[in-house]
């Protein structure tokens, strides 16, 4: 077709020698949680290091944190033209379950226009696009790229990514940009080019009570001493009613609901309840405020949950322990214009006011980050949705994500930019799971969005 | 002293003679729950089948079982006389957290008058007194006893006893007697003889809750998958109110209240609820029903504890998920005429009337024993109360535990025996925990009890 770009016309003619390098990519085993893998974290950031070289970017270095290094390269000689960020990030969750994987998670392998590995998905093959689109943006255009770029692909995502923040803390003009580029995240479904405008901030909290000095038995103590497990239940158990309202006092003041056309927007979405019951949670029933829809509910509504309960016996079989102390994970989901320290202070006041007797309780703040919405009115967002949709031949749809990318919420602080969520995985790609597997025809056509995006922008 | 029994003028000029031999069995690391101390617990079963050949009983065997074996002895020809069936046992705990020790477990040291080494108080050094009563007696006694005695010593207590109670159910005439002589339980303070007359019964339940099929992200799915660690302190929170008392229909409904006169004798034992509360529990605040004192909450009240709730992410730091399955370990003491089976029933009612939306609930029974009382007008608990005296000089008090040994209530469901509970460990003799310490003098003021009661009963 004569109205191809001859960068999209190049990402064509190259389509299998990059699907062969993301696999080269996938081989290593750049697992960032265990130390054993550091050889393999270095590895991976020099390979991305390398293309980006050859591809033609300048400055190109790799730079260390005290975790694992990031990768850092740029391109600024489009004068007047803005400048884009490209994050991703080369590091991968560990394998476990392995016995469940089909075939060994860095041999990919391919199975029904699938490549499956881990970091298929998340987000090697993400991020991998971003690399492409450069390079045939860069071969074709004579050396130069349309916009000004950066790059940054960090190696601590899978472990909370503490190298990057305190660099933009400390270095945000080396960073400086108009618009984040981040493919970290999914479509609505197959076929349905989504943009994602909203993620839901975190506060992660562990609580400790401790009751007897020392483990008690409960056979002797039991109806004299303090138990914090039991306790620990008492107070969580008044965290949320029965319908799953969170009863915090003044949790909700500040929540902002979506607007009327972003809702009506979601209820254009492919999506069924029953089925997503039944095939994606697979319980008996959902869960959740009444009165608000499924992807209300996860997108817009702030929640609240425990992970699990540290303390006392938990092996099989019976001890009658009456521990000392224990703990609780819990973590609250936010939405604008909830702020994470001041949710913590209510948090943590609510906590420490039905504190049952004998128990004395610490709350701690874990981490957080705050929620995120991208205004839909602006050049980027309008640069990526008819680049998608040029590509699909579908309308970009905007959707939000119950999840939180803290990293997003940080361009926002020090770079004082927007993201533009661009994702290419599906609901069921399994990233972090067994099988986590990536969509080969999405690949090359998020080369193609990613292309045409930065033309849009450099139009 | 002239009116000194010749067994007991024995047991005062061997004294030395009988603690080296205990030091000797308390070095043997018979730990019941490790299988690489399968051999320390062979010789630990031979150590005490030597000891009672040694001292003339008869028919000493070391009885297999499916677990440890039990040694059995006995000497039957004190014809008209009662039969009396001492029991014990010789396996100990594991010593976790062995840093804690100041002296190795299994290297005996003495201090202070008292030994500390694993399983001096619990149980080596009290059923080593059984034997050595016995010796002292025989040895005085022209090669006969003043009563019938079966001996038992069994190397699974730690474990369960699973072994015993099989043993008890299918041979019980190998047992066949008129009162069980236990020695594997607390004075009530030093110096204060104590016969303990009634035990409260367990119930040890696991709820197992079950949310989403698989374990889920709280960022995507908070809002609408239900949260089985949650779904389980709600359901725990509705256990017992927040005074202590359990909520559970019917619970309450048999519990039978002790006779005012043992109510009053309580009132006369040393005890502070200050210094209780401040040096046995350290806990900011003592808990429990309103309107009872604290010996009347942990003797002859029932209670609920949860002990433990495995599943979900219990490591340090955070992790957001939404657990496809959680459990919990609970545990009821009963109290007479609370029925195990039908406390099971209740529970199991309620908990499976009030699971949360969403939740597949399972109550599983893990274990259960019936509460034990001992009638105190009978000539078992008058020669072992009289005996007590003798050798302290002081009346002897009647207790309760609120422990449970299963096998007293086995004693009584299968031999339809009593049992004379005649402990001389110490409430801080730190049974289970490191630095596991016996009184030495306890130690020599048991074996002659023990001599007194059974000659005793003898007469």
């Amino acid at each position: 077709m004569s109205d191809l770009s001859p960068a999209v016309e190049f990402a064509r003619q190259n389509s299998r020698r990059f699907l062969d390098e993301l696999l080269d990519m996938l081989r290593i085993p750049s697992i960032s949680t265990l130390p054993e893998h550091k050889a393999d974290i270095e590895r991976a950031a020099r390979f991305v290091a390398e293309d980006l070289k050859r591809t033609g970017l300048e400055n190109v270095e790799i730079i260390p944190t005290d975790g694992h290094p990031m990768v850092y390269a740029d391109w600024l000689h489009a004068e007047g033209k803005p400048t884009v960020l490209c994050y991703g990030h080369y590091d991968v969750q560990p394998v476990d379950p392995v016995d469940e994987w089909e075939t060994p998670p860095f041999e990919p392998h391919i199975r029904n226009e699938n490549i499956y590995a881990r970091g298929s998905s998340d987000d090697k093959g993400q991020v991998f696009m971003h690399m492409k689109a450069l390079e045939a943006l860069m071969k074709t255009g004579g050396g130069g790229l349309p916009v000004n770029v950066r790059v940054i692909v960090e190696g601590e995502e899978e472990i909370g990514g503490e190298g990057i923040e305190k660099f933009l803390k400390e270095n945000a003009h080396r960073l400086a940009c108009d618009a984040a580029l981040v493919s970290d995240t999914h479509m609505f479904a197959p076929e349905t080019p989504s943009l994602t405008i909203g993620l839901r901030g975190i506060l992660y909290a562990e609580l400790e009570a401790r009751g007897p000095r020392v483990d008690r038995h409960s056979g002797s103590y039991g109806g004299a001493s303090p138990n914090p497990i039991f306790a620990l239940c008492q107070v969580i158990a008044r965290l949320k009613n029965e319908e799953g309202r969170v009863m915090i006092p003044g949790f909700y003041d500040s929540v902002k609901a979506p607007s009327d056309a972003e809702l009506a927007s979601w209820k254009t979405l492919p999506f069924d309840e029953e089925e997503y019951r039944k095939e994606e949670v697979g319980s008996v029933e959902l869960t959740g405020e009444p009165g608000y829809s499924v992807l209300y509910r996860t997108w817009a509504r702030p929640t609240l949950e425990v992970h699990g309960m540290p303390g006392g016996f938990t092996g099989d079989g019976a001890k009658t322990v009456i521990p000392a102390r224990g703990r609780a994970k819990i973590s609250m989901r936010l939405v604008p214009d909830q702020d994470p320290d001041e949710i913590f202070r209510f948090f943590r006041n609510y906590v420490l006011s039905i504190v049952p007797k004998g128990i004395r309780m610490e709350v701690r703040k874990i981490h957080a980050a705050p929620p995120v919405v991208v205004g839909t009115d602006n050049r980027f967002v309008r640069a990526a949705a008819d680049a998608m949709r040029g590509v699909y031949g579908k309308d970009t749809v905007m959707i939000r994500a119950g999840g939180s990318i803290p990293i997003v919420a940080a361009f926002g602080t020090h770079l004082k930019t927007p993201s533009i969520l661009m994702g290419f995985g599906l609901p069921d790609d399994g990233a972090h799971g067994p099988n986590e597997k990536f969509n080969i025809p999405n690949f090359h056509k998020g080369i193609e969005s990613v292309i045409g995006f930065l033309e849009n922008l450099g139009q």
